[in-house]
Protein backbone atom coordinates (compact mmCIF):
# COMPACT_ATOMS: atom_id res chain seq x y z
CA UNK A 1 0.00 0.00 0.00
CA UNK A 2 1.91 3.23 -0.97
CA UNK A 3 -1.25 5.74 -0.77
CA UNK A 4 -4.61 5.39 1.15
CA UNK A 5 -7.47 5.38 -1.09
CA UNK A 6 -10.32 6.99 -0.02
CA UNK A 7 -13.87 7.51 -1.18
CA UNK A 8 -15.38 10.90 -1.65
CA UNK A 9 -17.45 10.78 1.20
CA UNK A 10 -14.74 10.17 3.39
CA UNK A 11 -12.98 13.84 2.81
CA UNK A 12 -15.96 16.18 2.82
CA UNK A 13 -15.02 17.87 6.19
CA UNK A 14 -11.41 20.11 6.69
CA UNK A 15 -9.65 17.06 7.70
CA UNK A 16 -10.35 13.53 6.37
CA UNK A 17 -11.08 10.07 7.55
CA UNK A 18 -9.40 6.39 6.88
CA UNK A 19 -11.93 4.36 8.87
CA UNK A 20 -11.45 0.95 6.58
CA UNK A 21 -10.32 -1.63 9.11
CA UNK A 22 -7.68 -2.95 6.40
CA UNK A 23 -6.53 0.31 6.18
CA UNK A 24 -6.11 0.87 9.89
CA UNK A 25 -4.93 -2.57 10.03
CA UNK A 26 -2.09 -1.87 7.37
CA UNK A 27 -1.26 1.43 8.25
CA UNK A 28 -0.36 0.41 12.03
CA UNK A 29 1.28 -3.13 11.03
CA UNK A 30 3.76 -2.18 8.42
CA UNK A 31 3.85 1.66 8.88
CA UNK A 32 3.93 2.34 12.10
CA UNK A 33 2.21 5.52 12.18
CA UNK A 34 2.34 8.53 14.50
CA UNK A 35 0.59 11.92 15.03
CA UNK A 36 2.44 14.36 13.11
CA UNK A 37 3.64 12.51 10.64
CA UNK A 38 2.85 12.46 6.34
CA UNK A 39 0.94 10.22 4.64
CA UNK A 40 -0.06 9.47 0.76
CA UNK A 41 -3.62 9.90 0.11
CA UNK A 42 -5.72 9.20 -3.01
CA UNK A 43 -9.51 9.89 -3.47
CA UNK A 44 -10.86 7.29 -5.75
CA UNK A 45 -11.17 8.95 -9.08
CA UNK A 46 -9.61 12.34 -8.06
CA UNK A 47 -6.32 13.80 -6.98
CA UNK A 48 -3.53 12.41 -4.69
CA UNK A 49 -2.11 14.13 -1.48
CA UNK A 50 0.45 14.30 1.08
CA UNK A 51 -1.08 14.61 4.45
CA UNK A 52 -0.43 14.79 7.96
CA UNK A 53 -1.84 13.04 10.82
CA UNK A 54 -3.76 14.99 13.39
CA UNK A 55 -4.91 12.87 15.40
CA UNK A 56 -5.60 8.75 15.62
CA UNK A 57 -7.52 6.27 17.80
CA UNK A 58 -8.45 2.86 17.50
CA UNK A 59 -11.45 3.20 14.81
CA UNK A 60 -9.66 5.95 12.83
CA UNK A 61 -7.03 8.24 11.57
CA UNK A 62 -7.91 11.86 10.95
CA UNK A 63 -5.49 13.37 8.69
CA UNK A 64 -5.33 16.87 7.03
CA UNK A 65 -4.08 17.68 3.51
CA UNK A 66 -1.02 19.38 2.80
CA UNK A 67 -0.77 19.51 -0.62
CA UNK A 68 -1.44 17.75 -4.31
CA UNK A 69 0.61 15.66 -5.94
CA UNK A 70 0.90 14.52 -9.59
CA UNK A 71 -0.78 10.98 -10.62
CA UNK A 72 0.89 8.47 -12.26
CA UNK A 73 0.26 8.19 -16.14
CA UNK A 74 -1.56 5.24 -17.07
CA UNK A 75 -0.41 3.20 -19.95
CA UNK A 76 -2.32 3.57 -23.20
CA UNK A 77 -3.09 0.02 -23.17
CA UNK A 78 -6.63 -2.39 -23.48
CA UNK A 79 -5.92 -5.92 -21.68
CA UNK A 80 -8.26 -8.31 -22.80
CA UNK A 81 -7.54 -11.63 -20.92
CA UNK A 82 -9.20 -14.54 -20.78
CA UNK A 83 -10.49 -15.27 -17.16
CA UNK A 84 -8.65 -16.68 -15.36
CA UNK A 85 -9.28 -19.27 -11.80
CA UNK A 86 -10.86 -17.12 -9.27
CA UNK A 87 -7.69 -17.93 -7.30
CA UNK A 88 -5.46 -16.02 -9.67
CA UNK A 89 -8.08 -13.05 -10.75
CA UNK A 90 -7.48 -11.25 -7.72
CA UNK A 91 -2.93 -11.04 -8.44
CA UNK A 92 -4.22 -10.67 -12.30
CA UNK A 93 -6.33 -7.79 -11.53
CA UNK A 94 -4.35 -5.94 -8.96
CA UNK A 95 -1.39 -6.46 -10.74
CA UNK A 96 -2.67 -4.92 -14.25
CA UNK A 97 -4.40 -2.01 -12.40
CA UNK A 98 -1.08 -1.60 -10.32
CA UNK A 99 0.55 -2.02 -13.85
CA UNK A 100 -1.44 1.16 -15.22
CA UNK A 101 -3.62 -0.62 -17.83
CA UNK A 102 -6.57 2.16 -19.06
CA UNK A 103 -9.23 -0.58 -19.42
CA UNK A 104 -9.55 -4.35 -18.70
CA UNK A 105 -11.70 -6.83 -20.22
CA UNK A 106 -12.11 -10.24 -18.82
CA UNK A 107 -13.17 -12.71 -21.55
CA UNK A 108 -14.77 -16.60 -21.77
CA UNK A 109 -12.27 -19.08 -24.24
CA UNK A 110 -12.74 -22.38 -24.56
CA UNK A 111 -10.18 -23.22 -21.86
CA UNK A 112 -12.35 -21.27 -19.04
CA UNK A 113 -14.06 -23.29 -16.90
CA UNK A 114 -17.42 -22.31 -17.35
CA UNK A 115 -17.67 -22.14 -13.28
CA UNK A 116 -14.84 -19.42 -13.43
CA UNK A 117 -18.04 -17.52 -14.01
CA UNK A 118 -20.07 -18.08 -11.02
CA UNK A 119 -17.38 -17.29 -8.77
CA UNK A 120 -17.91 -15.39 -5.80
CA UNK A 121 -14.38 -13.78 -6.56
CA UNK A 122 -16.25 -11.97 -9.09
CA UNK A 123 -17.91 -9.39 -6.50
CA UNK A 124 -14.47 -8.61 -5.56
CA UNK A 125 -12.93 -7.25 -8.43
CA UNK A 126 -13.95 -3.37 -7.70
CA UNK A 127 -11.65 -4.42 -4.25
CA UNK A 128 -8.89 -5.97 -6.40
CA UNK A 129 -8.42 -2.86 -8.23
CA UNK A 130 -8.17 -0.65 -5.14
CA UNK A 131 -5.76 -2.91 -4.29
CA UNK A 132 -3.94 -2.52 -7.44
CA UNK A 133 -4.30 1.33 -7.20
CA UNK A 134 -3.14 1.14 -3.20
CA UNK A 135 0.23 -0.47 -4.60
CA UNK A 136 0.65 2.17 -7.58
CA UNK A 137 -0.12 5.16 -5.67
CA UNK A 138 -2.83 5.71 -8.48
CA UNK A 139 -6.47 6.76 -7.62
CA UNK A 140 -8.49 6.10 -11.08
CA UNK A 141 -9.95 3.11 -11.17
CA UNK A 142 -9.68 1.37 -14.79
CA UNK A 143 -12.58 0.64 -16.84
CA UNK A 144 -13.42 -3.57 -15.98
CA UNK A 145 -15.87 -5.27 -18.31
CA UNK A 146 -16.62 -8.95 -18.52
CA UNK A 147 -17.91 -10.57 -21.51
CA UNK A 148 -19.00 -14.35 -21.22
CA UNK A 149 -19.20 -15.25 -24.95
CA UNK A 150 -15.72 -15.34 -26.60
CA UNK A 151 -17.39 -14.79 -30.02
CA UNK A 152 -19.80 -12.20 -29.86
CA UNK A 153 -16.80 -10.43 -28.45
CA UNK A 154 -14.54 -10.81 -30.64
CA UNK A 155 -16.68 -10.60 -33.86
CA UNK A 156 -18.66 -7.72 -32.54
CA UNK A 157 -16.66 -5.89 -29.66
CA UNK A 158 -12.93 -6.18 -30.77
CA UNK A 159 -12.98 -4.93 -34.57
CA UNK A 160 -14.14 -1.66 -32.69
CA UNK A 161 -10.90 -1.57 -30.77
CA UNK A 162 -8.65 -1.86 -33.74
CA UNK A 163 -7.45 1.17 -35.87
CA UNK A 164 -4.47 1.08 -37.48
CA UNK A 165 -3.37 3.23 -34.94
CA UNK A 166 -4.16 1.77 -32.39
CA UNK A 167 -3.50 -2.07 -33.02
CA UNK A 168 -4.06 -5.37 -31.14
CA UNK A 169 -1.65 -7.91 -30.24
CA UNK A 170 -2.61 -11.61 -29.12
CA UNK A 171 0.19 -13.45 -27.59
CA UNK A 172 0.43 -16.97 -28.90
CA UNK A 173 3.26 -19.13 -28.78
CA UNK A 174 3.61 -20.15 -31.81
CA UNK A 175 3.73 -16.70 -33.56
CA UNK A 176 6.33 -15.89 -35.92
CA UNK A 177 7.04 -12.24 -34.58
CA UNK A 178 8.24 -10.97 -31.39
CA UNK A 179 5.94 -9.13 -29.46
CA UNK A 180 6.57 -5.69 -30.21
CA UNK A 181 8.92 -3.58 -27.60
CA UNK A 182 9.48 0.16 -26.91
CA UNK A 183 6.40 1.31 -29.15
CA UNK A 184 4.92 4.97 -29.03
CA UNK A 185 1.34 4.15 -29.72
CA UNK A 186 -1.76 2.26 -28.23
CA UNK A 187 -2.93 -0.61 -28.46
CA UNK A 188 -4.94 -3.61 -27.46
CA UNK A 189 -3.21 -6.73 -25.95
CA UNK A 190 -4.64 -10.02 -25.76
CA UNK A 191 -3.99 -12.88 -23.50
CA UNK A 192 -5.59 -16.34 -23.61
CA UNK A 193 -6.13 -19.15 -20.54
CA UNK A 194 -3.67 -21.25 -18.88
CA UNK A 195 -3.42 -23.84 -21.59
CA UNK A 196 -3.58 -21.14 -24.66
CA UNK A 197 -6.31 -20.59 -27.03
CA UNK A 198 -7.75 -22.96 -29.03
CA UNK A 199 -6.08 -23.14 -32.82
CA UNK A 200 -10.13 -21.52 -33.70
CA UNK A 201 -10.16 -18.85 -31.35
CA UNK A 202 -6.50 -17.60 -32.34
CA UNK A 203 -7.97 -18.06 -35.74
CA UNK A 204 -11.05 -15.93 -35.03
CA UNK A 205 -8.85 -13.15 -33.11
CA UNK A 206 -6.63 -12.91 -36.21
CA UNK A 207 -9.83 -12.88 -38.65
CA UNK A 208 -11.42 -9.88 -36.73
CA UNK A 209 -7.72 -8.10 -36.65
CA UNK A 210 -5.49 -9.01 -34.34
CA UNK A 211 -1.94 -9.14 -35.14
CA UNK A 212 -0.53 -12.84 -33.26
CA UNK A 213 2.90 -12.20 -31.66
CA UNK A 214 4.60 -14.43 -29.33
CA UNK A 215 6.83 -14.10 -26.01
CA UNK A 216 9.96 -16.22 -27.00
CA UNK A 217 9.78 -20.01 -26.49
CA UNK A 218 9.11 -20.09 -23.19
CA UNK A 219 5.51 -20.59 -22.28
CA UNK A 220 4.64 -17.90 -19.41
CA UNK A 221 1.76 -17.96 -17.08
CA UNK A 222 -0.65 -15.63 -17.63
CA UNK A 223 0.05 -13.76 -15.15
CA UNK A 224 3.53 -13.35 -15.44
CA UNK A 225 2.83 -12.69 -19.33
CA UNK A 226 0.85 -9.82 -18.74
CA UNK A 227 3.77 -7.84 -16.46
CA UNK A 228 6.41 -9.03 -19.35
CA UNK A 229 4.37 -7.59 -21.89
CA UNK A 230 3.64 -4.52 -20.74
CA UNK A 231 7.21 -4.04 -19.28
CA UNK A 232 8.88 -4.23 -22.74
CA UNK A 233 5.57 -2.32 -24.80
CA UNK A 234 6.69 1.28 -23.70
CA UNK A 235 10.30 2.77 -22.74
CA UNK B 1 3.10 -28.12 -16.86
CA UNK B 2 4.66 -27.79 -20.72
CA UNK B 3 7.09 -30.82 -20.60
CA UNK B 4 7.51 -33.64 -17.55
CA UNK B 5 10.88 -33.35 -16.12
CA UNK B 6 12.00 -36.76 -15.66
CA UNK B 7 15.82 -37.50 -13.43
CA UNK B 8 18.51 -39.34 -15.34
CA UNK B 9 17.71 -42.32 -13.10
CA UNK B 10 14.25 -42.35 -15.07
CA UNK B 11 15.70 -42.51 -18.46
CA UNK B 12 17.85 -45.64 -18.14
CA UNK B 13 16.37 -48.16 -20.03
CA UNK B 14 14.72 -48.08 -23.91
CA UNK B 15 11.36 -47.13 -22.25
CA UNK B 16 11.26 -44.00 -19.44
CA UNK B 17 9.45 -43.97 -16.54
CA UNK B 18 6.70 -41.53 -15.16
CA UNK B 19 6.16 -42.09 -11.67
CA UNK B 20 5.56 -38.77 -9.39
CA UNK B 21 2.38 -38.49 -8.08
CA UNK B 22 1.91 -34.59 -8.93
CA UNK B 23 3.30 -35.32 -12.59
CA UNK B 24 1.05 -38.44 -12.99
CA UNK B 25 -1.52 -36.30 -11.44
CA UNK B 26 -1.75 -33.17 -13.39
CA UNK B 27 -1.23 -35.37 -16.86
CA UNK B 28 -4.52 -37.26 -15.51
CA UNK B 29 -6.43 -34.21 -15.10
CA UNK B 30 -5.17 -31.77 -17.58
CA UNK B 31 -3.68 -33.59 -20.15
CA UNK B 32 -6.43 -37.00 -20.47
CA UNK B 33 -3.62 -38.81 -21.47
CA UNK B 34 -3.76 -42.11 -23.59
CA UNK B 35 -1.45 -44.84 -24.61
CA UNK B 36 0.38 -43.73 -28.49
CA UNK B 37 -0.49 -40.25 -27.60
CA UNK B 38 2.91 -37.74 -27.69
CA UNK B 39 3.93 -35.96 -24.76
CA UNK B 40 6.97 -33.42 -24.11
CA UNK B 41 9.60 -34.26 -22.14
CA UNK B 42 13.12 -32.98 -20.57
CA UNK B 43 15.89 -34.48 -18.58
CA UNK B 44 17.02 -32.37 -15.85
CA UNK B 45 20.11 -30.81 -17.03
CA UNK B 46 19.78 -32.47 -20.23
CA UNK B 47 17.98 -32.80 -23.70
CA UNK B 48 14.45 -32.38 -24.45
CA UNK B 49 12.50 -34.71 -26.12
CA UNK B 50 8.95 -35.56 -28.30
CA UNK B 51 8.13 -38.65 -26.95
CA UNK B 52 5.51 -41.36 -27.19
CA UNK B 53 3.04 -42.89 -24.50
CA UNK B 54 3.46 -46.86 -24.82
CA UNK B 55 2.02 -48.10 -21.72
CA UNK B 56 0.53 -46.65 -18.46
CA UNK B 57 -1.43 -47.97 -15.17
CA UNK B 58 -2.11 -46.17 -11.80
CA UNK B 59 1.25 -46.24 -11.00
CA UNK B 60 3.56 -45.03 -13.83
CA UNK B 61 3.38 -43.79 -17.43
CA UNK B 62 6.23 -45.02 -19.67
CA UNK B 63 7.09 -43.56 -22.83
CA UNK B 64 9.60 -43.92 -25.42
CA UNK B 65 11.52 -41.09 -27.02
CA UNK B 66 10.55 -40.18 -30.95
CA UNK B 67 12.95 -37.63 -31.53
CA UNK B 68 15.08 -34.68 -29.77
CA UNK B 69 14.07 -31.14 -29.40
CA UNK B 70 15.50 -27.45 -29.01
CA UNK B 71 15.78 -26.18 -25.86
CA UNK B 72 15.15 -22.64 -24.86
CA UNK B 73 17.38 -20.10 -24.47
CA UNK B 74 18.09 -18.66 -21.38
CA UNK B 75 18.64 -14.96 -20.46
CA UNK B 76 21.54 -13.66 -19.79
CA UNK B 77 20.97 -12.65 -16.36
CA UNK B 78 22.00 -13.38 -12.83
CA UNK B 79 18.75 -11.86 -10.74
CA UNK B 80 19.58 -10.83 -7.33
CA UNK B 81 16.53 -10.34 -5.45
CA UNK B 82 15.79 -9.65 -1.79
CA UNK B 83 14.25 -13.03 0.11
CA UNK B 84 10.61 -12.54 -0.29
CA UNK B 85 8.01 -14.15 2.68
CA UNK B 86 7.56 -17.30 2.29
CA UNK B 87 4.31 -16.97 0.66
CA UNK B 88 5.96 -15.63 -2.20
CA UNK B 89 8.95 -17.57 -2.51
CA UNK B 90 7.14 -20.55 -4.74
CA UNK B 91 5.86 -18.21 -7.20
CA UNK B 92 8.95 -15.80 -7.86
CA UNK B 93 11.23 -18.78 -8.42
CA UNK B 94 9.23 -20.53 -10.06
CA UNK B 95 8.82 -17.44 -12.88
CA UNK B 96 12.17 -16.46 -12.59
CA UNK B 97 12.77 -19.70 -13.82
CA UNK B 98 10.15 -19.58 -16.51
CA UNK B 99 11.32 -16.41 -17.57
CA UNK B 100 14.63 -18.11 -18.54
CA UNK B 101 17.45 -16.62 -15.83
CA UNK B 102 20.44 -17.89 -15.63
CA UNK B 103 21.56 -17.61 -11.84
CA UNK B 104 19.56 -16.41 -9.07
CA UNK B 105 20.81 -15.10 -5.91
CA UNK B 106 18.49 -14.86 -3.08
CA UNK B 107 19.88 -12.14 -0.69
CA UNK B 108 18.89 -10.21 2.74
CA UNK B 109 17.87 -6.62 3.64
CA UNK B 110 17.13 -4.55 6.44
CA UNK B 111 13.00 -4.69 5.07
CA UNK B 112 13.54 -8.82 4.89
CA UNK B 113 11.84 -10.41 8.05
CA UNK B 114 14.98 -12.46 9.84
CA UNK B 115 12.47 -15.46 10.24
CA UNK B 116 12.31 -15.91 6.33
CA UNK B 117 15.64 -17.46 6.59
CA UNK B 118 13.80 -19.75 8.77
CA UNK B 119 11.18 -21.29 6.64
CA UNK B 120 11.05 -24.88 5.40
CA UNK B 121 9.63 -23.62 1.91
CA UNK B 122 13.62 -22.39 1.42
CA UNK B 123 14.00 -25.98 1.20
CA UNK B 124 11.85 -26.35 -1.77
CA UNK B 125 13.37 -24.21 -3.55
CA UNK B 126 14.48 -26.91 -6.27
CA UNK B 127 11.29 -28.33 -6.27
CA UNK B 128 9.75 -24.57 -7.20
CA UNK B 129 12.37 -24.37 -10.00
CA UNK B 130 11.25 -27.58 -11.28
CA UNK B 131 7.95 -26.12 -11.64
CA UNK B 132 9.30 -23.20 -13.29
CA UNK B 133 11.65 -25.48 -15.88
CA UNK B 134 8.00 -27.72 -16.48
CA UNK B 135 6.39 -24.82 -17.67
CA UNK B 136 8.64 -22.93 -19.85
CA UNK B 137 9.83 -26.61 -21.32
CA UNK B 138 13.37 -26.29 -20.52
CA UNK B 139 15.92 -28.45 -18.62
CA UNK B 140 18.50 -26.40 -17.24
CA UNK B 141 18.39 -25.93 -13.48
CA UNK B 142 19.57 -22.35 -13.02
CA UNK B 143 22.49 -21.81 -10.06
CA UNK B 144 20.04 -21.02 -6.80
CA UNK B 145 22.63 -19.12 -4.16
CA UNK B 146 21.72 -17.64 -0.45
CA UNK B 147 23.59 -14.82 0.99
CA UNK B 148 22.08 -14.36 4.42
CA UNK B 149 23.91 -10.90 5.12
CA UNK B 150 23.44 -8.06 3.18
CA UNK B 151 26.63 -6.23 3.16
CA UNK B 152 29.20 -8.90 2.48
CA UNK B 153 27.09 -9.90 -0.60
CA UNK B 154 27.37 -6.18 -1.67
CA UNK B 155 30.98 -5.71 -1.15
CA UNK B 156 32.51 -8.79 -1.57
CA UNK B 157 30.25 -10.87 -4.08
CA UNK B 158 28.53 -8.44 -6.08
CA UNK B 159 31.20 -5.80 -7.38
CA UNK B 160 32.90 -9.43 -9.07
CA UNK B 161 30.21 -9.51 -11.16
CA UNK B 162 30.32 -6.35 -12.61
CA UNK B 163 32.61 -5.46 -15.45
CA UNK B 164 31.92 -2.94 -18.42
CA UNK B 165 30.20 -5.31 -20.48
CA UNK B 166 28.29 -6.83 -18.04
CA UNK B 167 26.76 -3.79 -15.93
CA UNK B 168 24.37 -4.87 -12.74
CA UNK B 169 21.10 -2.57 -12.89
CA UNK B 170 18.97 -1.97 -9.40
CA UNK B 171 15.30 -1.08 -9.39
CA UNK B 172 14.68 1.85 -7.86
CA UNK B 173 11.65 3.80 -7.46
CA UNK B 174 13.72 7.08 -7.08
CA UNK B 175 16.29 6.74 -9.59
CA UNK B 176 15.99 9.42 -13.20
CA UNK B 177 17.50 6.90 -15.88
CA UNK B 178 14.89 4.59 -16.45
CA UNK B 179 15.42 0.62 -16.72
CA UNK B 180 16.93 -0.35 -19.97
CA UNK B 181 14.99 -1.19 -22.61
CA UNK B 182 16.18 -4.02 -25.74
CA UNK B 183 19.75 -4.29 -24.88
CA UNK B 184 21.92 -6.71 -26.16
CA UNK B 185 24.43 -7.68 -23.41
CA UNK B 186 24.13 -9.71 -20.03
CA UNK B 187 24.03 -8.11 -16.62
CA UNK B 188 23.05 -8.62 -13.14
CA UNK B 189 19.62 -7.06 -12.05
CA UNK B 190 18.95 -6.19 -8.29
CA UNK B 191 15.40 -6.04 -6.56
CA UNK B 192 14.58 -5.17 -3.34
CA UNK B 193 11.78 -6.69 -0.95
CA UNK B 194 8.18 -5.45 -0.87
CA UNK B 195 8.85 -1.72 0.56
CA UNK B 196 12.35 -1.26 -0.91
CA UNK B 197 15.80 -1.10 -0.42
CA UNK B 198 16.51 1.32 2.55
CA UNK B 199 18.63 4.17 1.54
CA UNK B 200 21.71 2.80 3.30
CA UNK B 201 21.64 -0.28 0.93
CA UNK B 202 20.55 1.82 -2.26
CA UNK B 203 23.97 3.85 -1.40
CA UNK B 204 25.71 0.78 -0.56
CA UNK B 205 24.86 -0.98 -3.83
CA UNK B 206 25.49 2.27 -6.05
CA UNK B 207 29.59 2.47 -3.86
CA UNK B 208 29.66 -0.84 -5.33
CA UNK B 209 28.89 -0.32 -8.80
CA UNK B 210 25.28 -1.06 -9.47
CA UNK B 211 23.43 1.56 -11.65
CA UNK B 212 19.93 2.65 -9.83
CA UNK B 213 17.50 2.45 -12.51
CA UNK B 214 13.29 3.26 -12.28
CA UNK B 215 10.60 1.12 -13.17
CA UNK B 216 8.23 4.38 -14.15
CA UNK B 217 6.03 6.17 -11.12
CA UNK B 218 4.36 3.17 -10.46
CA UNK B 219 5.35 0.86 -7.44
CA UNK B 220 5.28 -2.39 -8.34
CA UNK B 221 5.06 -5.40 -6.44
CA UNK B 222 8.28 -7.88 -6.36
CA UNK B 223 7.37 -10.77 -8.39
CA UNK B 224 5.92 -8.47 -10.74
CA UNK B 225 8.60 -5.90 -11.43
CA UNK B 226 10.69 -9.13 -12.44
CA UNK B 227 8.74 -10.02 -15.18
CA UNK B 228 8.30 -6.89 -16.03
CA UNK B 229 12.32 -5.80 -16.21
CA UNK B 230 13.15 -9.02 -17.80
CA UNK B 231 10.18 -8.13 -20.72
CA UNK B 232 11.79 -5.06 -21.37
CA UNK B 233 15.45 -5.72 -21.31
CA UNK B 234 15.75 -7.76 -24.46
CA UNK B 235 13.99 -8.06 -27.37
Amino acid sequence: MNIVLLESEDVQSDTWSIHSKRQLQHLREHLEITVGQNLKVGIRNGARYITEIVSMNEHEVRIRPIREELLPAKLPVHLIVALPRPKVLRRLIMDSVTLGVEKISLIHSYRVDKSYWQTPFLQQIDNYATLGLEQAGDTIVPEIQLYKRFKPFVEDVLPSLITQETPAYVAHPYAEQRMPINISHACSVVVGPEGGFIPYEVDLLIKNGCQAMSLGNRILRTETSISYILGRLFS
